[in-house]
C-alpha cells in the first residue's frame, strides 16, 4: 500500500463519476454565472455553513438537507447572494434546487444550492429557469473548471486542486474548487468551496473528517476579519473508487483524513494568497500558549491586526505591533519571556528586542510567503492561522465598488 | 444657578491653578517631546489604563500610584513608549517621576508618568535628565498648548477643549488635551488624555464620574480595532474654584458629571475625526438590541468592519456590509425586522432594501460626519460608537513607517 499523497492541479471532476458545467444565465453582465455539479450516483454528503446570524436563503435550506447526510448535486449562481430576501428568497432557493433536479432526473432533496453576490436583492428566477437546460446539457466529466469559472467573482486566480492517494489498492482522489478573496467583500466573493471524492465512506465519518479539516484550514483563514452570510463548504463522496467502504476510524480513514487535511490547507493558502489586494501569503503561528483556544485567539488577533498586515505590506518586521495585538487579545503572555520571529528571523527574545542581520531581514521580507511566529512563554499549545497583507488595492477594491 | 455647559477651545491650563510646559529633549529629532503638567496644590486624581496584557512600564507604576487617589503633576515624553523594556523600563519610569518631582519640589509619589512612541527601546534617560530643568523653568499658566504639542506624534490636528459651568455660584471648568490617531499606530500615537479641573470633589466621586464618562466616550472609540500598550487617561481636580466640595452624588455632582461626559465625548469625536488617514467622523448607533452589551458588540463590529469603513470612504451606503457585520458579531437580530439608516436616510426596512432618493443620498454621503443607525428588532437597548473611515492614507501611513 502506498501512503503517499499527491496534490496536483485537478478539480472536482478529477474524481471518478462527477460531471460539472458552467454557463451564462446573465445575472452578471459578463462571464459564466451558473454552475451545476452532479455525481452519477447518490453520495454521502458532509457540509458546513457560516455561523453568521443573518444567513442567506440557500444556507437555510441546505442546512435542513445536510441533516440527511445524502445528496447528488449542487447548483450555484454568482452575482446575487439571495441574502436578506425573506420568504421569497427561501422559495427561490427551493425552486433553483427543483429546476436542477428536474434537469438531472433526480429527487430535489438530493440537490443543494449556493449563491454568492450582492445582498438584499431577489434572484432573477426567470433567468435561472431559462438557463438550467443549458447547464444540464453542458454537464461533462471534464467540466470542473467551467463550474469554477461560473462561481468566481472578485477572485483574481482560479482556486482548484486535487489530492490523490491509494486506499485498499484502489486509486482515490478528492477534488476541490473554491471562490472567495475576502471572508466577504464587495458584497461578493463570499467563500464557497465544493469538494468531490470517489471514496466510499460512511457519512458520519465523512462529516467528522470534514469538521477536522475545516478546523485547521478554512476556520483558520482570515482576510479581513469579516464573516459572510453565504460561506459554505460541501464534500460529496460517491464511492466510485470501489475501495472497501470506510465504516470505522481505521487506517484507511486516517489516510483519507490526512489527504483531506492537506487539500483543505492547500486550498486555504490559495484563498489567503488571493485575498483582496494581497501581495503576500502570511502564516501566523502562536506557540507556548496556555490552551489551544488562547493560541488561536492570539494568532487570529495578529492575523486580523491592520497594523501587522500593513507592516508586512511595507516589508517591516515590526514586532511591537505583534506584541500589541497579542496583549490586546487578552491571552496569557509572559512579558519577560515571549519571543517573536519574522520570516524565520528572531527579532525579540525574552521580551526584548535583539539584534539581527538587516540584509538577511530585507531579503526575507521580500518573499511571497511571510511566516510570523510568536512564543508566548505561557504554556504548550499552538495554532496556525492563514491570512494576507493589507494593501492600497484592498481599499481601492472595496471603496470603489458601489452597490 | 446656571446649568449651562459651554465647550470652548481652551486646554488643561484653562482651569485655575494649573501650569504646563513642553520642551525638546531630543528623543524625537524635531519638535517638543517632553511635557510637564502640574497643579499649584495637591489634587484628587482619577485615572484609567489600557487593559493590554503587555502594558508599558509607566502604566505599571502609575496604576500603583493611582490607588492612592492623589497626585499633583504628570510628566510625559513622546518618541519612545518605554514598553517591552523589563526591569530597566520600570526603573526609568520611576526616575522620570523623581526628576520631575525634584524640579517641582514635591513628593515623587504625587507625580505620574506617561510615554508614547516606539516599543522595545529603552528610554534615553540622559536626555530626560538634561531637559527636566528646562521643562520646570518653562512651566506657565498658559502652557497647555505647549504640553499638547510635546505629546503629539502622528496626530494631524491638536486635540484640546475646555468645558465651563457653574457650581455653587462659582465658575468651574475641566480642560483636556489628548493625542492619538489610532488606538495604536506606527508604534506611536497611542492614546493619552490628560484632564484638569479646578472643581473641589472627593476622589471616589471623581473616579466614578471618570469611569462613567469613559464608558460612553473613549471606550466607545475605535480607529482600527487596536489597543495600545500605553493608553491612559488622567483627571486632576485641585479644588481651586472654591466650590462647596462635592462629597455626595448630589445635584452639583450631576452638573460636574454632565460636563465631564460632554467633554469626553467631544474629545473622543476629535480623536475619531483625526484617525489615521480619516476623511470622515463616523458615529454608529445600534438600537433595539437585546441588551446593552449586545448593542455595544454589534456597534463595535460595524465600526471595526474594514468593509463598512471602506464603503463610507467610497461614499456608498452599502447596507449589506452593515448587516453582514451585525450577523457575524453573533448578537440577536430579527432578519425580517431589522432596519438600517445611512446618514439619516433609511436604506433597509423590515429586513429588505427600500428605495430612496439617490440625489439626497449622494449629498448625504459627502458630509464630514456620517451617522449609521441599525435597529436590530430584538429588544430595547442601544449603544453609540465613534470611528472613522478606512482610506488609502491609513495604508500609506502604516506601511511606510519603519521601525
Amino acid at each position: 500500500m502506498n501512503n503517499e499523497l499527491t496534490i496536483t492541479e485537478g478539480s472536482i471532476t478529477t474524481p471518478q463519476g462527477f460531471k460539472a458545467s458552467g454557463v451564462h444565465c446573465f445575472i452578471k453582465q459578463t462571464g459564466p454565472d451558473l454552475a451545476l455539479i452532479a455525481s452519477d450516483t447518490p453520495c454521502s454528503v458532509a457540509a458546513m455553513f457560516t455561523t453568521n446570524r443573518v444567513p442567506a436563503s440557500c444556507i437555510i435550506i441546505d442546512r435542513e438537507k445536510a441533516e440527511t447526510g445524502r445528496g447528488q448535486a449542487i447548483v450555484i449562481n454568482s452575482g446575487n447572494a439571495n441574502a436578506c430576501t425573506g420568504q421569497q428568497g427561501l422559495a427561490d432557493s427551493r425552486e433553483m434546487a427543483a429546476l436542477a433536479a428536474a434537469e438531472l432526473h433526480i429527487d430535489p432533496a438530493l440537490v443543494y444550492v449556493a449563491s454568492t453576490g450582492v445582498i438584499g436583492h431577489h434572484l432573477p428566477m426567470q433567468l435561472i429557469r431559462d438557463a438550467m437546460p443549458q447547464a444540464g446539457a453542458a454537464l461533462s466529466y471534464d467540466g470542473g473548471m467551467d463550474a469554477l469559472r461560473a462561481i468566481m467573482t472578485t477572485d483574481t486566480r482560479p482556486k482548484h486542486l486535487v489530492v490523490s492517494f491509494e486506499l485498499d489498492g484502489k486509486s482515490c482522489s478528492i477534488g476541490a474548487i473554491a471562490k472567495g478573496s475576502g471572508m466577504i467583500n464587495p458584497n461578493m466573493a463570499t467563500m464557497i468551496c465544493v469538494m468531490t471524492s470517489d471514496v466510499a465512506i460512511e457519512q458520519p465519518l465523512l462529516l467528522a473528517a470534514l469538521r477536522e479539516a475545516v478546523s485547521v484550514s478554512f476556520n483558520m483563514l482570515t482576510i479581513d476579519g469579516e464573516m459572510s452570510t453565504n460561506d459554505c463548504i460541501f464534500l460529496f463522496a460517491n464511492g466510485q473508487a470501489k475501495n472497501k467502504k470506510i465504516t470505522a476510524a481505521n487506517s484507511d480513514y486516517q489516510i483519507f483524513k490526512n489527504a483531506l487535511n492537506a487539500l483543505a490547507i492547500a486550498m486555504t493558502k490559495k484563498i489567503a494568497r488571493d485575498g483582496e489586494g494581497a501581495t503576500k501569503l502570511v502564516t501566523v503561528t502562536v506557540d507556548q500558549a496556555q490552551s489551544h483556544a488562547e493560541a488561536e485567539k492570539a494568532a487570529k488577533a495578529i492575523a486580523n491586526s491592520a497594523l501587522v498586515k500593513t507592516a508586512i505590506f511595507g516589508q517591516d518586521p515590526n514586532w511591537g505591533r505583534v506584541v500589541q495585538a497579542i496583549g490586546a487579545s487578552g491571552v496569557q503572555v509572559d512579558a519577560d519571556h515571549f519571543h517573536i520571529q519574522f520570516a524565520g528571523i528572531t527579532v525579540a527574545e525574552n521580551g526584548s528586542a535583539i539584534a539581527y542581520d538587516q540584509d538577511k531581514m530585507r531579503a526575507a521580507q521580500q518573499q511571497e510567503e511571510i511566516r510570523i511566529y510568536a512564543g508566548l512563554g505561557a504554556g504548550q499549545e499552538s495554532a496556525t492561522v492563514f491570512t494576507c497583507d493589507l494593501t492600497h488595492d484592498y481599499i481601492t477594491i472595496n471603496a470603489d465598488y458601489h452597490t
